[in-house]
């Protein structure tokens, strides 16, 4: 039987969503959880990778399991109860046996949080990431206009992904106003390694003057890197939701 | 010369706002600031405790100095050098010689967060306590409006606070509703020990169909705190600002 999960968790303390040597992973913790619950270990699929610091509202997790002793609807509040409170099962259903929550992916939803503060300020640090005051949500918008298409993603990506391809198409780039924070919303076929981190760092250098919507045109046309601003850190980023 | 100061803090690691022989506490953090930027021990005083776990968005801290080489509103960017993350100025001011951050308070505003899920919702859980998906915006205004006026809370206290009268004011006392969030918010011209805990806590039991209006305000007239609901958990509460 094939089991889809809907899973949510503060990355914080995490080193991401893939088992690794070093640090406790997202997929660790849960693997675990089944593994208690089940009696047997499973090989979970996530819908992507996400990196250490970095969040998720509705991350999606496939397996199959021998064990059909488990109503499938009841693996949420079973799997909690093995969970701690930084990562836990939203809902839980059966999917179709050639379901699987990487390859199966057709849209994908991120968030990433800034706040606009001249101070640091306690409660919004962990989930958001301070900018000067005057930065607006106008340019911004202005900016994340240039991202949305089918386009070759290149000089926003950072190396490592290992991607065949790096055309992707964003149906979405948009950013939300509430009182000091701007929270900007990405919705794509996919992203490549650091994509959302690099075009919101692009796109807060553009809204802070120091480069223009040329440069980031040029950055599809020339595919470098270098011309774009900085890769915005890992806890403003959320992971909101995977559609199939 | 008198400072004034404007502070916010996750108080999730505090032992609250007051020093204390047991854990680290804002107040202490901040004196050793202080004591760090200027080379002299001070006494500060709060607009009031804040618990343990508490949060504060704009707790006011005022205290005397001798040496008056640091420039009033230079005190939050020279400070927050010196303070972690968890806590720091938001602004620095002078004021008058007899202004005491606690004794010339007028009017305090806190909020509570509530959040509506079936299960434990991971960026949730630091700054607002679940509750059933069932529990409605407007069922709790209509408990929230038995607490508004000149009114004996002392059905509405823990003991321990050491207040002369438990007779307070409430201005206001409304809920904001965002999405799956429920925002509850407190005017008062001050608020006994627990008691806006406790007064969340009564509005939740009745939204929740355990007591009634006349419960509640039955609790005014006996005073007995036994006829309310549960005191509420610290992490859900943030003192938002204090007026002078």
């Amino acid at each position: 039987m094939k089991i889809k999960l809907t899973v949510s968790y503060d990355g914080t303390d995490f080193c991401g969503w893939q088992v690794q040597k070093n640090g406790v992973s997202v997929q660790e913790v849960l693997n675990d959880a089944i593994e208690k619950l089940l009696g047997e270990k499973v090989k979970t699929v996530g819908s992507g990778r996400t990196d250490a610091g970095v969040h998720a509202e509705g991350q999606v997790v496939s397996f199959s399991v021998e064990n059909a002793s488990v109503p499938p609807k009841n693996y949420a509040k079973a799997l909690n109860a093995f969970l701690p409170e930084s990562v836990k099962v939203v809902s839980s259903e059966s999917a179709d046996e050639d379901f699987n929550a990487r390859y199966s992916a057709k849209r994908k939803t991120y968030e990433y949080k800034l706040y606009r503060s001249s101070v640091v300020l306690p409660l919004k640090e962990r989930y958001a990431v301070r900018v000067e005051e005057k930065v607006s949500a106008n340019k911004i918008a202005e900016a994340l206009k240039e991202f949305e298409g089918e386009k070759d993603f290149k000089a926003f990506s950072a190396s490592g992904g290992g991607a065949k391809t790096s055309v992707r198409t964003v149906y979405s780039a948009t950013v939300a106003e509430n009182g000091k924070d701007l929270i900007l919303r990405f919705c794509g076929n996919g992203f490549l390694y650091n994509m959302v981190r690099i075009m919101c760092g692009t796109a807060l250098a553009y809204a802070e003057g120091k480069i223009s919507l040329l440069d980031i045109k040029a950055m599809f046309q020339t595919k470098k890197r270098s011309l774009g601003g900085k890769t915005l850190p890992a806890k403003g980023l959320t992971l909101v939701s995977v559609d199939y």
